[in-house]
C-alpha cells in the first residue's frame, strides 16, 4: 500500500495497517514538520487519544482512524455495550467532524449484524475499505478539481496561483488529500502552478503541514500569515481558492477551519473563484443553515497563547506569545455560507453550492430529502 | 508629563523628553508584553534604528520619534546637508508611515528657516509640540469615537463588544492612542464594554501590545486568532470594529496592518459598523486609490517563520514555526477600500469615508484639492 504522495521522493501514506494484523501505523502529525515519526495504534484508547490530541487530523483521516479504533475496541470488548461505549468515546474525540460519525455509523451498523467473535476482523477489514475508498475518492476530487486549474492555466497562459487555508492535503486524508488533490493532480499533469499557504493560526496547520507536504512533493509554494490573503487577492496574485470542508450542509454551506469565511469574503470581493473540495462523507444532509445549526468546537486557549517550534540549536520549545493575564477564546471552525462558494468539488464532480447542485450530483438523496 | 493611560495604576507615556534636555526615553516595545523596559535615544542613528526595528511603532509615535531624531541629527551636523541626510535616513526607516514624512516635513521646513546654531533646540521643542498635539488629537478622537460606543450601549442596553486589529492604542501614540482612544474614553465614562483583540500575525501586536495595554488599564478584553473575527461577527459577538490607519487616502481608503481588509469585509457582510480612527496627519491628500497607489512594505520573512516568546521558566526563546525550506512572503499592510468603511474618526469628528466626507471636516483642503 504505497502512497502516491511523496516525502522527498519516497511514497507515503498517513495510515497503514501493520503486518501484525491488529494494529496500524500513523504519522505523528504533532511532530511535523520538524520530525517524521510514526506511532503504532492498537487500542481504543490510543485511537481516541490520537484523534483528540491531533496526532491524526483532517476529516477523512479522522474517519479512517475512528473506524480502526472501533476495530481495536472489538478486541477489548466485542459486546453491544462495548460497541456503544466505543462509538461514544470516539465520537467525543472531535465533535465537529461529521465524517468521524459517518465512519462510526458505517462500521458500527455493520458490526451490529455480526457475531461478537467476528467483530474485530470485520471492523478491521471495513476500516481498510474506508481507507481505500477515501484514496479513490480523493483521487477523483483531484481529477475534477485539477481540471479547474488546468482550465485557468490555458485561459490565462501563465502560472496559476492557488490559495489554500489549513491543511486539507494528503496528511489530512490517507493519500492525495481533498483541497490539495486538485493541486497535486494539476502538478502531475505538468501545469505551472504555485500555492499560497495560509499559516492557519492557532495551530499553524498550513505553515507546518501544508508547507511540509508541498515541499516534500516538490510543488512551488509560499507561506503567508492568515492576514495576507485579502491583500494578495486585491492585487491579482490569486487565481483560485481551494479549501477543505469538515462539514457541509445539504444547502452547500461549508464548515471549515476558522478563517475560511474571511478568505471566501475576499474572494467574492475581488472576483476570485472559491471552491471547497470534499468527499461526500462530509456532507451532513440533515443541515440547511450552517451558521445557525453547526456547533463550533471551542478548543484550549493554550493553542492561542503558546506556540511550539524548533530552536536554532535543533531542540524544541514552547513559548508564550500572548500578554500574560489576558483571556483568550479559540473557536476552531467557521461557516462559509453557500452564497460565497463558487462550487463544491466532490468525488463525483463539481457541484454548485446549493441544495439543487448537491442533489444533482447525489440524486439518490432526492428521495431522502 | 504624566500620561493618562495606566500600567497597573501608574500613569505612563510612550516617549518622554529626558531631564538632560538632549535625549528622550521610550518604552522598548520589542520587550513587551513580558518586560517593561525603557531605552534612551540621543542620536540620529538610535532614533532611526528604534523606528526600523520597532522599538517604537505606531503611526503617531513614529512621527514623534522621527521629529526627535531630526533634533538629535542637528547636534551631530546642523548643516543643510546634514538636515537632508537625516530626513532621508529617518524616512527610509519605515516607508509606509505617511505621518513619519509629515513630521519630518514639518520639522525640516521649520529648521530650514532657522540658523544652524539654533536648529537643535528648535527641533527638540518642535518635536515636543508634535507630541503634545498628538495627545490632544488622540484625546479628541477618543471623545468622538467614545460617543459611538456610548450610543450603541444606550441603544442595545447591554455590554458592547468592540473588535480591534493590531495595536493602535496608546503604545502606538504618545497617550490614549487612536483606535483604542474611543475604547478608553467610553471605559472612563463607565460604559460596559469588552474588546476582542486580534492577535495580528506576524508580529502579534494585538496579542502582545493591545492585550498588554488593555490589561494594564483594566479594560475587559479577549485575545483571538486573526482568523476568528468573521465567526464572531456572524454570531452577533461584535457590535463595532475600530481600527487605526497608517495612511488614509483623500477618498477615505484606509491602509492599515495586514488583515484589516478581511475584517472590514466580514463587518460589511454581517452588518457590523466598521470605523478607522486616525489623526489628520495620516491622511495623504495626494492619493485617491489606495489599492493602486499605496506601496506595501514587504518585511523580513523571519517575522512569519519564527516567533519569540516567554518560556515557562521565565526565559525567552525564538522558535521556528514554519516548515523548514518553505518560502514565505510578508506584506505588512493592506488597503481597505472606503466603500467598506462606515466612518473615519478624526480629531475633528466622524467623517464619512469619502472625499466629500473628509473635505467637510477639513474644509481648508478644498482649495488645495
Amino acid at each position: 500500500m504505497l502512497g502516491r504522495m511523496k516525502i522527498d521522493g519516497r511514497p507515503t501514506r498517513t495510515i497503514v495497517p501493520d503486518a501484525d494484523g491488529i494494529s496500524v501505523r500513523v504519522i505523528d502529525q504533532t511532530r511535523l514538520p520538524f520530525a517524521l515519526e510514526e506511532r503504532r495504534l492498537s487500542t481504543l484508547a490510543e485511537a481516541a487519544e490520537a484523534i483528540r490530541i491531533m496526532i491524526v487530523r483532517g476529516a477523512p483521516l479522522i474517519g479512517v482512524t475512528a473506524a480502526y479504533g472501533l476495530a481495536f475496541a472489538m478486541r477489548e470488548d466485542a459486546s453491544n455495550d462495548g460497541l456503544d461505549r466505543a462509538v461514544a468515546t470516539l465520537a467525543a474525540a472531535r465533535p465537529t467532524a461529521v465524517n468521524l460519525r459517518w465512519a462510526l455509523d458505517r462500521v458500527a451498523g455493520n458490526l451490529r449484524q455480526t457475531a461478537s467473535r467476528e467483530r474485530f476482523e470485520r471492523a478491521f477489514a471495513e476500516a481498510g475499505r474506508i481507507a481505500e475508498e477515501d484514496v479513490a475518492s480523493c483521487h477523483a476530487i483531484g481529477s475534477h478539481g485539477g481540471r479547474l486549474i488546468a482550465d485557468l492555466a490555458r485561459e490565462r497562459g501563465r502560472r496559476i496561483n492557488v490559495l489554500t487555508h489549513c491543511n486539507a492535503g494528503w496528511l489530512a486524508a490517507v493519500d492525495w488529500g481533498t483541497a490539495l488533490a486538485p493541486v497535486y493532480a494539476a502538478y502531475e499533469d505538468g501545469i505551472d502552478l504555485h500555492v499560497w499557504v495560509d499559516e492557519t493560526r492557532p495551530r499553524s496547520q498550513g505553515a507546518a503541514l501544508t508547507a511540509f507536504e508541498l515541499n516534500g512533493h516538490g510543488v512551488p509554494h509560499t507561506v503567508v500569515a492568515d492576514n495576507a490573503g485579502g491583500h494578495l487577492m486585491q492585487h491579482g496574485e490569486v487565481d483560485i481558492c481551494i479549501v477543505g470542508s469538515d462539514r457541509t450542509t445539504a444547502t452547500g454551506d461549508v464548515c471549515n477551519k476558522i478563517g475560511t469565511y474571511l478568505k471566501a469574503l475576499a474572494a467574492r470581493d475581488t472576483g476570485v473563484p472559491f471552491y471547497a473540495a470534499l468527499p461526500f462523507s462530509t456532507i451532513d444532509w440533515s443541515l440547511r443553515d450552517g451558521v445557525a445549526e453547526i456547533p463550533i468546537e471551542e478548543r484550549d486557549g493554550r493553542e492561542v497563547t503558546h506556540m511550539t517550534g524548533r530552536l536554532d540549536d535543533g531542540g524544541f520549545a514552547t513559548v508564550q506569545v500572548v500578554s500574560p493575564g489576558s483571556p483568550v477564546a479559540n473557536p476552531a471552525f467557521d461557516v462559509t455560507p453557500a452564497r460565497l462558494v463558487t462550487g463544491l468539488i466532490t468525488e463525483r464532480g463539481v457541484a454548485e453550492a446549493s441544495a439543487e447542485g448537491l442533489l444533482a450530483l447525489y440524486p439518490e438523496r432526492r428521495a431522502a430529502a
